[in-house]
């Protein structure tokens, strides 16, 4: 939960006041996200969020975020569309914060997912590397390869305070995807952090992908490895290949994967893991003072890592041979 | 800002299934309300907020909350109305805790209040007192003269940690309104909490009166005396004569105040700045671990209270003589 920067009426009657979207009816902080403040504001026109863009956002990534939001939406992916003011600027300000309002998407997350919402995220995700083949700007994953030793000198040798023997796995696994990463991929935007919270479904169909703030241009083919971690283990850590399939047979029927791409799904699967582990694994040992968010646990993504590093093929994890 | 608990999508899918209110389309935790967990949920049928009630709220006064909602919406009060289950029921569970869900109140609620805000506030404030009358259920004011004493003993000897002197004054203040409460006044369903975060607009006019979760049986002219203390002085301190004129002309407008509550106007000043004071200073010396709330501050009500010591009748206010 995060509203991070307190916005009085006044300000943001002031702020609308430069788009064309009629009047003020209500608006509220609301209790989601962990690196922007959002608000959902009501006016006569509709329904909106508006995000201000705390320290932990780049400003100078905002163009690539919004321009993306706005190409997809322009080729008709349900996303956020970012709402122009009357001078045709996007990025805005407010409370001293940078700050875009995008339209309001309907649609709620699910926290199980099923083998069925695994299908429609993968024919989505597909749909969205798609859709971004054609986007011009270009921003590096500095969450890949090159920014997992960084993440892990970061954790300052306080691994092993999480779990014993967690420094060492990590270290051999990072010196082995450093050395035998893939190279030369299809590569374009992707969003990097597909997680259910970031998918809405209505009818039990995906009605929308949000929080575009770790897009980035990398492999397409990491984004599905990202979201087999995401959507296709069990609680109790088992991966669940019905719902693996799924999510494979849903992304190739809109963007077949190519041979290379299937011989690289495992390595990217513990690339996708060591990721979310490392970033967990830092945050973990970061909860600042004060912190309502209890942060994930890092071990959920060890035990993930596991799994990828037994698997032999990409039908390991439910491709169609 | 608040969300105690954490509600997942089915779990709110079930509980809909209980209400005649269509399908979930959207649902977002609102930062708002500091006792209760608050959702905005939105369905095929409409907008209303989920409320969770967390453990500071006494689960034997929710059929008064409720029920002075329901009666005060019957009788065209815009404040939220209650939804009933199908099975008539209003009050229900969710995530363990006890909940009711209420219909969306569109509006803004204003930082900086003008005297024209205040003149809406004391006409709205009148008609709550008039649709309350005939409420059948009373809830005595914990918060009143009786329950002064015991909050001044919470704070326990650390008042003069806040501020030197503070301690004194408050003991000297708490034994002259004890000896002095004005007594027999008309009394009825009193708000007790009208500030201007529970009171929304909409064009300038007050469109919503919400959170009755400190509502109860009291003095009519008490509750005007919160609102003096909430809604006329300016952020330096000083009383603002011509919104309290404002506020108490709008009021009288709608329902004249006798000159027995006239006299008394002052001592209920006086009266209402020291609770403030007193919860205040509780809260301010019991901040919990891990707070993101900053307490507001107690002395902003200490420098309210000096005021009204000074005050010698209603007319200081602004009270048409």
């Amino acid at each position: 939960m995060a509203v991070y920067t307190d916005v009085s009426p006044a300000e943001l009657e002031a702020f609308l006041s430069g788009y064309d979207v009629g009047t003020l009816t209500s608006f509220h902080g609301i209790a989601e996200g962990v690196e922007n403040s959002n608000f959902l504001v009501q006016t006569t026109r509709g329904s909106y969020i508006l995000t201000l863009y705390e320290k932990r956002v780049n400003r100078d990534d905002l163009p690539f975020f919004i321009g993306l939001m706005e190409h997809l939406a322009a080729r008709g992916l349900s996303c956020p569309q970012p709402v122009a003011q009357r001078s045709g600027a996007v990025l805005s300000e407010i409370a001293g914060r940078p700050a875009a309002m995008v339209t309001f998407l309907p649609g709620v997350s699910v926290r199980r997912p099923t083998a069925e919402h695994c299908a429609e995220l993968g024919r989505g995700l597909a749909r969205l590397h798609l859709a971004g083949a054609d986007f011009a700007l270009a921003r590096a994953n500095n969450l890949s390869v090159a920014g997992w030793r960084p993440l892990f000198e970061a954790a300052d040798g306080q691994a092993d305070g999480v779990a014993p023997g967690l420094a060492a796995a990590i270290a051999a696994e990072l010196a082995t995807l450093e050395a035998s990463w893939p190279k030369g991929l299809p590569a374009g935007v992707i969003h990097a952090d597909l997680f259910p919270d970031n998918a809405f479904f209505l009818d039990e169909k995906l009605s929308g992908i949000i929080d575009f703030y770790f897009a980035c241009t990398d492999f397409l083919a990491y984004d599905v490895a990202v979201c087999l971690n995401a959507w296709c283990f069990e609680p109790d850590g088992a991966y669940n290949v019905t719902k693996g399939r799924a999510l494979l047979s849903g992304y190739e029927a809109v963007r077949p994967l190519s041979d290379k791409e299937k011989a690289a799904l495992p390595r990217l699967a513990r690339g996708a893991a060591l990721r979310f582990l490392l970033t967990r694994l830092v945050d973990w040992l970061n909860v600042p003072e004060g912190a309502l968010v209890r942060p994930k646990d890092p071990l959920e993504y060890l035990r993930k890592l596991r799994f990828h590093q037994a698997v032999d093929s990409a039908q390991d994890y439910g491709l169609a041979a």
